[in-house]
């Protein structure tokens, strides 16, 4: 089976760490280029890495030597990148969201799906090894009917991102996304119904007025009469923390689990589990497990189990909690069309 | 100092089980004499633990040899029974709720206020190992402030109860009630706002045009900016489940465990951690610590540490849910005013 | 059933726990008096908990109203204290280890058969939760045939006493003894057949010269082929450590934990249990329970669980310890006869 | 810089699974040819994986585009094979044991300082995560000075190997030796001074007339006066076991957690959280670890961090042990010399 060959879109943080996985851990791809409008920055990380730095997209997009697009650049531009990566015939991985509006997802699904591409999008805890044994049992039934669920994203203690860096709303769409797609996938083949959110700028009060929110709990109803309870907050000052509860008539599963290791160091204060500070560490694994996957679909020339449907899904939930937060409401969750 | 002698009403399950605890494990106490209107239920109780039966409150309210009552008969007559023990001079522990309405509530309070006697309320949860050092720990600054806080009830896999048997919105006012005290606990100083409720009859549909919704999700939210969430479900296959959770500033602190002891069987299947499925097995400790706080506040002269004022602030937020309930929308928590 | 009137010998550390555990916690006991010859000392325990002080064992061992004797004077006394309890008709709880020979525990085994008194000692662990919850399920064959086995003993980081206040070998006699009794008893049926003892003074080397070792491992051999190790240190910085291990045929079942409690407190260094600087702390309930059977024993007329014959067995596998740390070679353990 | 060009010989059970890991988990390494003597067997590992198959390891010695061997063929053919590979110039990771004696191990050692080539050997907890960050947690004074150490093996339910297919004394020279090195390595700078061994064949006693030992406990004794002890056995009905807890004079560190993964099961019987029984389900990251740091010491032409040395210091252990065995008394360590 001949190696994916990858161009990566957006040299930031994320990216650079999608780069450093895509080149050191991903059996099957070949990291050929990347891509960043910052004068050098592209160079500085590919260079080492043993591929190309470049300045534009369509760089990418262009190349003959590219297969695939891994699309890790500002939220805002996604679906604008997913399309035009599609319309040049690349297959495409792209960070969640997929899009800042449920039109812009729709027209990312339309296009990967019109030029036949794969397109897969990036929610990551599908993959974490704890996470995929969870929702193994569930679909074992061994937990029964599933009625209530929880799932958490909370950040390392750095607080939440300058407003003028981010969309409002940005914990729903950006963030919380995770948990809706999470609890969508624990609850299989149930769909969200309906959304009640609540948050607030705990963390940041200085930039309440600037309408970004930090801490949020939204409860969503599902179709099969399971509720669930999703929260997320940008200040954990133990460390990175993403957890999934499902109780159903049988019992119940949870994963997540932000000890580094299972190291224990006793001290006299007591028995310490060190937490983990940082994404990658904590995810680092199911990073390379979601880019196996859309090496592996791409190779095999089959959808990956990640598409752009459940990007759709997940969004739907967070433009249903904008709605609620602005109303104070229950909001229903639009249940969209085939694409 | 002498022992506080105590009249026990209500010889049903729970009452059993106090019976016992204050009989065998309450330093202090002297268990004289139990009341049950079910002939012979009382005797049998009492007779085995060196006290007397009896058939009415009342022979319990008039005896010269009993100084304060342990009220553990059907929620709807806590008031009632809390009024008639005060007027008769007796101290009062009263398991929660201490009224079915805010009024019934502040009838209680009014009463043993004016009679000067003491007024407990049975919050066990305060008195759990694990839940009063979360709490020492957030009163000694630990998690800095409080910003997002969750409280849960498991019932163990019996099911829901018969809706002959039980008030409607039980749920919120006999289950949760744990929940919104032990929220407001370890929120040191907050008073609840708000809340939004969404509740089902999901472990028996049957019941529900009945009413008995037997799983239920609260937000509330809190004048320090703090969100919490109470979660309940009547039917636990795993066992009984008791959880709160506290995420502040500086660190969050988790209480409970389901785990029986800390004895592991290792087997093919993996590591397993026996669970509780009685609340006797799981909370005993603490109704025995609950009993020794109320016997030491009456042998002391001094107002128990959960009192008639904590009675009243979680009802309103269980009085505030069934309002959800039925708008569908927030609604604002009845702050009260002194008795 | 009547209650059982316990007198103490012995008001030091133990002795003042045993006292407040059988004044407060014991059903079914009531402490009457305490003995201990430093002026005053026993009224001061004795008084507050409704008990008189007095001055020597034979004012408790000459009393009407003692139905049975808790022995918790120094180790050097225990056999002594036991003959003399039994030929004064009374029953004796005996801290262990009950004798300082295997003669000495002889003759307490032999006044007790002879005055037909119960006779039990301070083997703890079979009464922790966890512990005997492990006994449980090995009973029950959930591991299978046993054959490894761990216990182990640490003290909080105070460090090894004065040599001048021990006996010689105490870390075998008076601390390993511990672990040896809950070797045997959970290995249910088997008999350990040698031992091989490394020891040292790893805490406090001046003491080395006077041959008080603070550290030490022991290898068992059991005459159904297990194979054990024991392990005891008197400086766990982190607190009180009591464990066991035993691998069977088809599992494993592990029990000890030095959390205090299931809080855990989440801060920027990671997930901390608090862990047990004390063992009234994390043995209370134990040491209860213990008080509890032997109480039962008495009032039903029985011998304890724990006997006389179990003393002995553990003490024979001291001093196989002593005999090999003196050859430093692999020492058979004297099987001994009936009392 | 450039990958390192990797021969593997020996295909069988871990030998395939380190090709695996090297061709699709080892940044920086190349896997070009996999030799083994069975007709076939190397060409149906090494074909998919996109290598050649041999079944001389001359042909890999041999080979012009092999610049590192790896040894995972029989025990009893490492050491000539470490010597043939450095005589031909190539890099060499060994699985352990390097040898089937000291003099075995040492012409190992004289052949590869010889030859100016990197040799490794296959420790691999030194490079699983949790033992690592033990190891650092000591190295950084965590624990302070180490006084009790204990390590363990346990290899799941599929019992010891027919006494025909491995050499005597297997349970020290090739499980019991992980245990050896881990020991010396969580004791910093420390040296064995002697050992006392106890084994017996408790898993298969059929096979104890041939030697063939299962179940063992090993007491150790360094120069810096700590006392440790080293446990295997062949069957753990529960799963693949090692683990590691060192006590020193300021706490103690433990690693080794069997549990597949953090997900927990929670059912009527209890939570269950699910085991291993597999070592390259347990210890693959680890694998991939040892194999990174043997690429990048070949890469950056420096010494491993797990050396010859370390193979022999295990190794002088193992024999000790099993001198131990026949004399039934404590037998020093061969300090050894500098090769």
């Amino acid at each position: 089976m001949s190696r994916v060959r990858i161009g990566l879109v957006g040299a930031g943080r994320i990216g650079a760490a999608h780069a450093r996985t895509l080149a050191e851990r991903v059996h099957g791809a070949d990291l050929v280029a990347v891509a960043d409008p910052r004068p050098g920055a592209a160079e500085a990380l590919a260079g080492p890495l043993g591929a190309r730095g470049v300045t534009t997209p369509d760089a990418i997009f262009g190349a003959d030597d590219v297969d695939a697009v891994v699309v890790a650049a500002s939220s805002t531009s996604h679906s604008a990148l997913v399309v035009a990566a599609a319309e040049a015939g690349k297959h495409v991985f792209c960070e969640k969201p997929a899009g800042m509006s449920l039109a812009e997802i729709d027209a990312a699904r339309a296009a990967t799906a019109s030029a036949g591409v794969a397109f897969q999008v990036g929610f990551n805890r599908r993959f974490a090894r704890d996470f995929r044994e969870a929702r193994d049992a569930i679909a074992d039934g061994a937990v029964g009917s599933v009625r209530m669920l929880r799932s958490l994203t909370r950040d390392p203690g750095d607080g939440p991102p300058d407003p003028g860096a981010v969309p409002p709303w940005t914990i729903f769409t950006q963030t919380l996304i995770h948990d809706f797609d999470t609890l969508a996938w624990l609850n299989p083949g149930a769909r969200a119904v309906d959304v009640l959110a609540t948050a607030d700028a705990l963390v940041a009060p200085e930039f309440r007025p600037s309408g970004l929110l930090d801490s949020a709990v939204v409860v969503i109803r599902y179709d099969n009469g399971a509720i669930a309870t999703a929260e997320a907050c940008f200040a954990a000052a133990y460390g990175y923390d993403v957890r999934a509860e499902v109780l159903g008539s049988h019992g119940m599963v949870t994963a997540g689990d932000g000890a580094s290791s299972s190291m224990r160091l006793h001290a006299s204060a007591g028995r310490l589990a060190r937490t983990t500070h940082s994404d990658v560490a904590l995810l680092g694994d199911a990073y390379a497990a979601e880019f196996d996957e859309f090496v592996d679909a791409v190779g095999e020339g089959r959808a990956p189990s990640v598409t752009g449907d459940d990007a759709r899904a997940a969004f739907a939930v967070a433009e249903a909690c904008i709605a609620s937060m602005q109303t104070g409401s229950r909001v229903g969750v639009d249940v969209g069309v085939a694409a």
